[in-house]
C-alpha cells in the first residue's frame, strides 16, 4: 500500500475547505496509533505514523428524549455523527432504525436465555452498509467530491450506487469479477459505472487506493473518506442500546470483514456510557468469520497480535477480506471485553442461514449465516454465557446470495390444481 | 367458486369463540354489497348475498400524539386495526413505518412538481404483504387456527412463510409453479410446505378455497381470514398521511392485483378524516396494472362496471391476478375520486424499474416497475395533474425479479487490477 502517495494527493484540496459545521460536533481526526490530531478533511492516514485516523468529537449534552424525538432512521443520532445539523435536507437513503427482534425460537434452539436479532437486512439496499454510506455521502458532499466511489465485496457497491443515484452524483463502484450475480445486478441498476476487476477484494482495494492517489476529487467511501464512513456503524450500537430501553446487552456477536463495524459498535457503547445515556456495565463483543477467510479468528486463536493476511476461499463473499484494515482493533476489543473471535465452515454458514429463517422468519445472506453459525459454535464450545442477554447482528439479506441455499430448499411438491392432488401430498 | 361450502365449514368453529378484545375495536363484519352485519369470526362471505365482508369498527378517540408515541411499525396504528391491544407481545415480523422518500429526481424526469415514493421494499420480506400478513396472523391466532396458509403470486407466500416461522405455526403456502426462482427460494427457506401448483394464480386461489372448505382449522390469510388480512393495507394510507405531517396527498398511484390494497388506502384516508386526524380534502386514487393482466384497467377504459376475467401473460407476476376479487371496488374508487386505472407493456415495466433505480436509488420488482411506468403514462396522457402533490407506492423489491432487468444492465467493464487498465476504460 502506497500511503505517502495517497496522503500527498488527499492533503492538497484546491477548495476553500469545508463549511462551518460540515462535520457536526467532530473536531479533528485522531490517529488510532499515536494519537496525533489532524484537521478535519479528506485524510485517512496519520501524517506522523501512517496509522488510521478516526473522528474525534466534542459532544454537546444529548438527552434520550432529543434522540427519541428524531426521525426513524440514523439521523436521530446526528449529534453523535460527523454530519451537519441539516443532514436530513440533503438527498440520502434514510437508512437505519431497523428491527431489534426478540428471538425466542432461535434462543430455545441454541439453549440461550435471552436473544435478540438486530436485523439490518431491511435497510434501503438490504445491508448495514447503507449506514456507513450515508455518512460517507455527507462527507463527500461537504468535501466537494466529484465522484462517489468504492471498492466492495458487494453490499457496499449496492449501497454506494443507490445513494449516489439519489444524490445525483457521478458514482463508480469496483467489485471482484467473480461476485454473486444478484449483487452485480443490484449495483448495475443504479449506475452505469460498475467496474468488475479480475482479482479478489484485496486486489480491488489496492486499485482503489491507487486511483484515489492519482485522481482528484474522488471520494472512495472506505478509502479516503473512511474515517467518516466508519462512524456510520456506530448507529448499530446506538440502536441496540436504545431499543433495549437505553441499556447495553451483555454479549454481541458481529461479523468481521475489514473489522470496521465491530470496532464501531464498541465505540458506540463507550460513547453512550460517557454521555450518560446508558449505565456503565461490562459487555462482551464476539467476532464472526468464515473459515475460508479467517485471518482475525486465526490470530485470536494463536494468541498473537499481528494479523497474517490470507487468500479468501469461502461462500461468504461479503466477508472475504483477506487483509482486514481493522483486524488488530477487533482482536483488541474482543480480548479486552472477554469475548472471542470464532469461525465456521461454509456448510455451517449454509445451516446458519436456514436456522435463522426457520426459527425467526429472517432470510439472511452468507454473512448472517456466518454470524448465526458462529453464535451456535460459541454456545457449543462454552465461549458464550447462555444465561446472559445476547444480541446477534444480521447485516445482510438472503436474496443476494440465493445460491448458498437454493439447492437445499424448494417446493415440497408440485401438483395439479385439485384438492385430490393436494391430499395425495400428505401435507394436510 | 363454491362460497356456500366454504361458508358452512367456516361458520362452525368448535371452540368457545375468540377472547374479549381479540379484534380490538372491531365490532362486526359488514357486507360490502348489502350491508348485512355478521359477528366477528372466520367468515368472509355474506350469509345473505355472498358479498365480501369487511371489518366494521367503533373507534375510540385517537390522537396524533398517541400514534406518534407508538412503535416504528404498523402497531402504532393498532387502535385502528382488528388486533388485540397486546398485539406487540405476540411474535410477529413488525412490518411497516417504511420510508416516504422525497423523489425530486424522478419528479424532474417526469415533470412533476412534488413527488414522493412510499417505499415498502424495505419491509421484513420486502413487500407490502408483511403488513396484511401481520394482521392475518393475529386473526389466525385469535381464531385458534392450526395452519397458516395462502395462495400467492409470490410475495404473499414469502410473507406468510416468514411470519408463520416466527410464530411457530404450521405454515403451508401455494404458488403457481412457474413463479420466479427467487420468490420460490424465499418461501422455501422458511417452510417445508411450499406447494407449487401447475396453473396460474386464479387456479391456485380456487384450490385454496377448496381446501379452506374441506379442512378444519386452516387460516388462509387471503381467503377465509381475508377481512382481517385486508385491513393491514390501511397502514400504508395511515403512514403516508402521518409522514406528510398529518395531511392527505392530492394524488396516489397504487398497483392493482386483487385490488385489495388500493381500496384499503382509500378506506384509511376516509377513517383519518372521520377521526379528525387529517383535514378533509379531495384526493385522487390511480390504479396501475400490466397490460398482460389488465382486467380492471380494461373495464375502466371501456366505462363498464363489470370486470371480465383474463388469462394473465406478463412479467409482472406478482400482479398477475386475472379475476380480481376487489376489482369492482377499485373501479368505483378511482372513478369517484377523479383518478384513473392505466396499464403498461412489459417493456415499460422494465423501464420503470430502471427509471426508479437510476433516479431515486430504489430497486423495485416488476410490480413497482408497473406502478412507476403507469405514473409516467398518466403524466404523458394528461390524466394526472403535474402541479399536485403525488405519492407513488413501491410495493416490492427488485432482487425478487432479477431477470426482468438482468439482461439490460451489468458491469461497464471487466478489467485487470491495475490503474492503467482502469484509465483505459475511459470512466475516470
Ligand atoms: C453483509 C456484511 N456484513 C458484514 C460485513 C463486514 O463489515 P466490516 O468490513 O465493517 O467488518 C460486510 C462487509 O462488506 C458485509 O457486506
Ligand atoms: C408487490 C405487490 N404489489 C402489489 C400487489 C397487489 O396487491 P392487491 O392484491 O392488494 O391488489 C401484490 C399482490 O400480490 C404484490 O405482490
Ligand atoms: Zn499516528
Ligand atoms: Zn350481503
Amino acid at each position: 500500500m502506497s500511503a505517502p502517495t495517497i496522503e500527498t494527493s488527499t492533503t492538497t484540496p484546491a477548495t476553500a475547505g469545508p463549511r462551518e459545521g460540515a462535520f457536526g460536533h467532530a473536531v479533528a481526526l485522531a490517529c488510532r496509533e499515536c494519537g496525533h490530531r489532524t484537521e478535519l478533511g479528506p485524510h485517512y492516514a496519520c501524517p506522523e505514523c501512517f496509522g488510521p485516523l478516526e473522528v474525534a468529537y466534542e459532544f454537546p449534552a444529548v438527552t434520550r428524549e432529543e434522540i427519541e424525538a428524531g426521525p426513524s432512521n440514523i439521523w436521530r443520532y446526528k449529534a453523535l455523527l460527523p454530519v451537519p445539523d441539516d443532514i436530513e435536507q440533503s438527498p440520502n437513503t434514510e437508512p437505519g432504525f431497523t428491527r431489534l427482534l426478540p428471538a425466542k425460537n432461535l434462543a430455545a434452539e441454541l439453549g440461550l436465555d435471552r436473544l435478540w436479532v438486530k436485523d439490518d437486512s431491511t435497510n434501503p439496499t438490504n445491508s448495514f452498509k447503507d449506514r456507513v454510506v450515508a455518512c460517507a455521502l455527507s462527507a463527500a458532499r461537504e468535501l466537494d467530491a466529484k465522484v462517489f466511489a468504492c471498492p466492495s465485496t458487494g453490499n457496499l457497491a449496492n449501497a454506494v450506487a443507490a445513494a449516489g443515484a439519489r444524490a445525483g452524483m457521478k458514482t463508480v463502484v469496483f467489485i471482484p469479477s467473480n461476485l454473486e450475480h444478484a449483487k452485480q445486478v443490484n449495483s448495475a441498476v443504479y449506475t452505469d459505472s460498475l467496474v468488475a476487476v479480475d482479482g479478489n477484494y484485496d486486489d480491488v482495494n489496492k486499485l482503489a487506493s491507487e486511483i484515489a492517489g492519482e485522481e482528484d476529487g474522488w471520494a472512495f467511501v472506505n478509502v479516503n473518506v473512511r474515517p467518516y464512513y466508519a462512524e456510520g456503524s456506530k448507529t448499530l450500537g446506538y440502536e441496540i442500546a436504545e431499543q433495549l430501553g437505553w441499556r447495553l446487552p451483555d454479549q454481541v456477536v458481529i461479523p468481521v470483514a475489514s473489522g470496521s463495524q465491530l470496532t464501531k459498535v464498541d465505540k458506540a457503547f463507550q460513547e453512550l456510557i460517557t454521555l450518560g445515556l446508558v449505565e456503565d456495565k461490562p459487555y462482551r463483543i464476539y467476532g464472526a468469520q468464515a473459515e475460508g477467510c479467517s485471518p482475525v479468528s486465526a490470530a485470536y486463536k494463536a494468541k498473537v497480535d499481528a494479523i497474517r493476511p490470507v487468500k479468501p476461499d469461502t461462500i461468504a463473499k461479503s466477508l472475504a477480506i483477506g487483509n482486514p484494515a481493522d483486524g488488530i482493533y477487533v482482536l483488541d476489543i474482543c480480548r479486552r471485553t472477554g469475548g472471542a473471535v470464532e469461525d465456521v465452515t461454509d456448510d455451517q454458514v449454509r445451516e446458519g442461514i436456514l436456522l435463522l429463517a426457520r426459527t425467526e422468519g429472517v432470510f439472511t445472506e452468507t454473512a448472517g449465516g456466518t454470524t448465526v453459525a458462529v453464535l451456535r459454535k460459541l454456545v457449543e464450545t462454552g465461549q458464550l454465557d447462555t444465561s446472559l442477554e445476547t444480541v446477534v447482528i444480521n447485516t445482510g439479506m438472503g436474496l443476494k446470495t440465493l445460491d448458498a441455499v437454493a439447492d437445499r430448499v424448494g417446493p415440497a411438491a408440485t401438483i395439479a390444481p385439485s384438492y385430490d392432488a393436494f391430499t395425495a401430498t400428505g401435507i394436510a
